[in-house]
């Protein structure tokens, strides 16, 4: 199996730089098109044998050097006993958001092997058909992060009915930040189990947080969760903080033994910052794979410079990658990487 | 006339903070919807007496240092040939989005006695009217924001579009941008002449450019404004980046007196990165307006700490007020600012 990914994760010798993209099973693909034409996006998270052919198509068109479970960072929200919709050009809508104390008392913490046993079951088909290639990342959503959805009941601009809870009524967010982050640890340990050999936390809404409200409203339940899962597991933990270059300091503090990056920091000056005991993921702007090769080459360059100092250097997108960019640019990109940081010199 | 706001600005000394807020002549106030329900929103803009009348309301109502006049940052899109609606829920909406070259070339630049007079009489009532009160801040979106909306036909989520323009057809991008910042440059010069005291440059979306972007399709647009409004006035000029904390080295060169800060940033440790050589504005999350009393007033001692060491600092919110915001909430934040800057003692 080509390791480069876990070694770049630990820190330890590798020859080249590995690269994967975050949703890189998706939209921009036609080969996930044509599977997803037959059922809806949720419907394809709870198929294991559907979702697990989605996440394996990068690796063997783009040839990425790892490979993500394809689900959502939803899904175990609904187990927790919520209805959960996806609507066309919306996104997530939670038709009954959870704002009050009964609506928090409600919630379950769901078995994973019980209620979630559909991506533990997709985690180990995975990992039989990725024996000879790549490491699987499982994955789960930060409870800030997750919260946010659950409070506004979907996605939001301002997140105001979050920051409300957050400021006027702490014992309530507090209540409803405990039950989620006892799911997501339980969630992350069952994927661990089931096989995932790196799990990556995504806090796509840190970056709306002031770092003193990150500081005593997110972090501590990161914190929480990493340290829980080191009791059980010595997997890889990734850290994204989306939009976080002011809270990078505080992320290193929970614990991750590597933190994403977004496009919005430039990576040399984010790795002279936190220093060179941490790995870094990172951070190209999506959309900047519209540039001509020769520039976005140069800008891969650049990016693998930055991530030299670092302990290691996972070379990714700052973001999810665009349903519109053109799968021919993902592979220059993918190429670029690996020919730039010397694979096969 | 309290000059405070104009000291603070210039860095010259003052005996307590003056305060502000960012969209202060708005939803949040009673007095404001009172005026608002009779006429739309664009309607209001162009109606002088009214559009004086909101931008008073904070003034008196609340005890804040500055006016700003009561605007949008499109308004002068419309004034290039555009079609400018404004849709509830959805917001700004250009039905036709500039996309090609003949879209560019359609755009006029417009003379602003001729065609943007409603907002210059706007400002010589105000003048008149706040003599003896505060200065009058005018205002103008950056040229990079304004073209987001030119090139999405409204706000965006990912600013696919324009990223694919300035990516992949530079010469069309900065074609667009040419004339923006003509138009914008003319409409800054005439709000001086008319009489704004200050002027504050709104780029909302900077914030979406990785740095090395920023510097290229953003930032010598904004440098060119300011270095030809010096040309002719010496009005204090504030640059307000959103979402900047990593554009602040690279706004600092723009020629603004002030850089504003958004939430997202330790003002104390955004002062002491940009150094003690120029002004700022900033930075409360305006959710956090919303605390406990108690809490609300620690954390602006902790904003005015913070500020002590710029230049010269001005009170604000990191972001508009929200519209749900309790007017004796920003009440209360306005005072705490006066009073635990020195404000009478």
């Amino acid at each position: 199996m080509n390791d480069t990914f876990l070694k770049a994760c630990r820190g330890e010798k590798i020859n080249y730089t590995p690269v994967w993209m975050m949703r890189q099973a998706g939209r921009y693909l036609p080969e996930y098109q044509e599977v997803r034409s037959k059922l809806t996006f949720l419907e394809l998270c709870k198929t294991p044998e559907l979702a697990a052919e989605v996440t394996i198509q990068p690796v063997d068109i783009l040839g990425v050097d790892a490979a993500i479970l394809f689900s959502d960072i939803l899904i175990p929200l609904e187990a927790m006993g919520l209805i959960l919709e996806f609507h066309e050009k919306i996104g997530p809508v939670f038709p009954d958001p959870v704002r009050d104390q009964k609506a928090v008392d409600r919630l379950i913490i769901p078995s994973p092997d019980e209620h979630l046993n559909f991506v533990l079951e997709t985690i180990r088909i995975l990992r039989r058909e990725l024996e000879h290639k790549v490491p699987l990342i499982g994955f789960a959503g930060a409870p800030f992060t997750l919260a946010t959805y659950l409070i506004e009941g979907g996605s939001s601009k301002f997140f105001f009915e979050t920051k409300k809870m957050m400021f006027s009524n702490p014992e309530l967010y507090s209540g409803l930040l405990e039950k989620i982050t006892a799911c997501t640890s339980l969630y992350l340990k069952a994927q661990a189990a089931a096989g995932a050999q790196a799990l990556q936390i995504f806090d796509s809404w840190a970056g709306i947080l002031a770092p003193v409200d990150f500081e005593r409203f997110a972090l501590p339940y990161v914190k929480r969760i990493i340290a829980d899962l080191r009791q059980s597991t010595d997997v890889p933990i990734i850290y994204f903080a989306n939009n976080g270059a002011t809270l990078l300091e505080l992320s290193k503090t929970s614990g991750a033994d590597v933190l994403g990056l977004d496009w919005r920091v430039d990576i040399a000056k984010a790795v002279e910052h936190i220093g060179p005991d941490i790995s870094v993921q990172g951070n190209l702007d999506p959309i900047a794979l519209l540039l001509p090769e020769k520039e976005l080459r140069a800008r891969v360059a650049k990016i693998l410079e930055g991530g030299r100092k670092a302990r290691g250097h996972i070379c990714n997108l700052g973001h999810g990658i665009h349903q519109f960019t053109p799968p021919a640019k993902a592979k220059i990109f993918i190429e670029a990487v690996h020919e730039l940081s010397g694979k096969g010199s």
